[in-house]
């Protein structure tokens, strides 16, 4: 893709861990075909951040990031608009992050709000990886070496992204230059969709997901399970749509609003069965998964095409990262063999 | 230099925040003008650590480049037997540490001794500098990246090569692999020297030091102005040479034991002057430092050919640097172009 477009840039992407979920599409995925058209878009799969606190699996991280591929290429990421690319590819990323370092307190480091949330669900058994800590900071060097104007988040992310920002303020004032560019959270109008289990959000871990890549079966019976409103007991109950899984759901994919509207208003008047909400649900879900699932298959049957959809995604990464590294090393004055030190008589003395 | 040889690999260097002084030279430079004849000797000049706690001043860090590299020319290091080379500029280094971040606690840093300490001298205004806090960690990456058995240190540096060690273990665990070299301490006996002012630890800070590059004269004022024995108050009393800086001086640069020896006997039966020794030790330090001195002006006459050695240094180490990432990355399945992802049909099921 062109780099030379006035276009403003966006950096968003994922952490190759697992499968992309229903989470993930209604939280980020499907804005991402919406706003490579906009934007000039960067898709980073994070397998360094990933390794923060997946040391010991490496073969985990690695695997995902072909599935997290496929499932980028299914739902419509076009890589001739996107570049997608590995992070652990790009090295001057590493570097960015070092210099970064100097420029962030431990203790700031401590008040995160997220990364205490993120320890805290963790429960890591041997201390937190210093690299698990240190993790905002690599996510700043991740932002400003594309020099992106718009980081897409949901609401809990967005102390990470003013991290970032502070290291850009921090950076230029401390090098008196404008070289790197403050990152703004964009943030999704549908953040945070709750597992199947109506509990928190939906997460590989909590076991209460729906994946991009779950087939028909799947679909119909993590739907059948699903949490609805406890209190509605018999069919001809009111019920409650308001922390209704199936019903948020249903807001999130269901296209006739129209349809969903009178649906509503049945099931909290009394007389809607949970099983034909579930039934619409599925019906829809299977609608919307079903062409993604298509896709993919599709794509999985050529892997070195997928391979070199993101060796070429990483080379063009690498090289807008090389040219932001260059600068910020030029402001720091780490440029000795292009400008080459003189002696200075009144130094050291 | 030839890196097929199978001599035993020595990583030693400095941060150049500062010219160096008789405390860097009896602790470890003069040890390394004998350690290249027998061993394969890198010597990184740390400017990346360097900047961890002076991020704001990379103006001084890179002026020092260039006196450091004088200084070791100066004394005698050989640069087609000794790889000296700028850590910045071999990236491959911010690699290891970012992949190592991830096998080291935030606990385990904040109990190494030597970071302590180094804490509590420095006195951060606005906190630790995440970056000078992990150093250990971008230490041990310096360290294995050229795979060295031995780093010549003082006591004090002690902590630090443990860390690296445990590193090196954790790693070669984690990954199941004998991948990286494990680090021995090289005790140097002789590892501190006290400053002029007979208190702590000779350094730049502590404006107690003599220069490499001091000329006659200034050798002469500061030698005058060194303390003593404080009781030694009259010529003909007794003075005690433990813990007198100017005998601690002498110990170190005296060639002419024998006299020495006599001297000491004199000095501490009485009867012998604090300025007979101080003029002693003056004598001796100008007839040690005068030659260094005319070797560095030599050299600093061309500034290119400086550049030059650094420049290729710093190729080479590169090269080494780079084949023990590739290796480290292999271990960690970190090679998604060289080894291509596959389908696994059990993975995420």
């Amino acid at each position: 893709m062109s780099t030379t477009t006035a276009k403003e840039v966006i950096l968003t992407g994922d952490r190759p861990t697992g499968p992309l979920h229903l989470g993930h599409y209604v939280g980020s995925l499907r804005q991402r075909v919406e706003l490579q058209n906009r934007y000039e878009q960067f898709i980073i799969i994070a397998d360094a951040q990933a390794l923060t606190d997946n040391a010991s699996n490496p073969e985990k991280i690695r695997q995902n990031i072909l599935e997290v591929t496929l499932d980028y290429l299914a739902i419509g990421i076009d890589p001739k608009i996107t570049t997608i690319f590995i992070q652990s590819l790009v090295p001057e990323l590493a570097e960015l992050t070092m210099y970064y370092l100097n420029l962030v307190s431990v203790a700031r480091l401590q008040l995160n709000p997220t990364v205490k949330d993120e320890i805290k669900q963790r429960q890591f058994g041997g201390g937190v990886p210093a690299g698990f800590f240190c993790y905002p900071v690599s996510q700043a060097a991740d932002i400003t070496a594309f020099k992106a104007n718009f980081i897409p988040v949901g609401a809990d992310q967005i102390p990470v992204i003013e991290q970032s920002a502070e290291i850009v303020r921090n950076f230029n004032r401390t090098y008196n230059c404008t070289v790197l560019v403050e990152p703004k959270a964009l943030l999704s109008n549908f953040s945070r969709l709750p597992g199947t289990d109506g509990k928190g959000k939906m997460s590989k871990s909590s076991g209460n997901a729906i994946y991009l890549c779950d087939n028909a079966d799947t679909i119909k019976n993590k739907v059948k399970s699903m949490y609805t409103d406890p209190t509605h007991l018999k069919v001809s109950d009111p019920g409650r749509i308001e922390g209704n899984a199936v019903f948020i759901y249903l807001d999130a994919f269901d296209d006739d609003k129209k349809a969903l509207s009178e649906l509503k208003e049945h099931y909290q008047r009394g007389g809607l069965a949970d099983t034909t909400v579930k039934n619409r649900l599925t019906d829809v879900l299977i609608h919307k998964l079903s062409p993604i699932a298509t896709q993919r298959k599709e794509y999985a049957k050529d892997l070195a095409q997928i391979m070199a959809i993101l060796k070429k995604g990483t080379e063009e990464a690498k090289e807008v990262a090389a040219k932001t590294l260059c600068e910020v090393k030029n402001a720091m004055q780490i440029n000795y063999f292009s400008h080459p030190i003189k002696i200075d008589p009144t130094f050291n003395s």
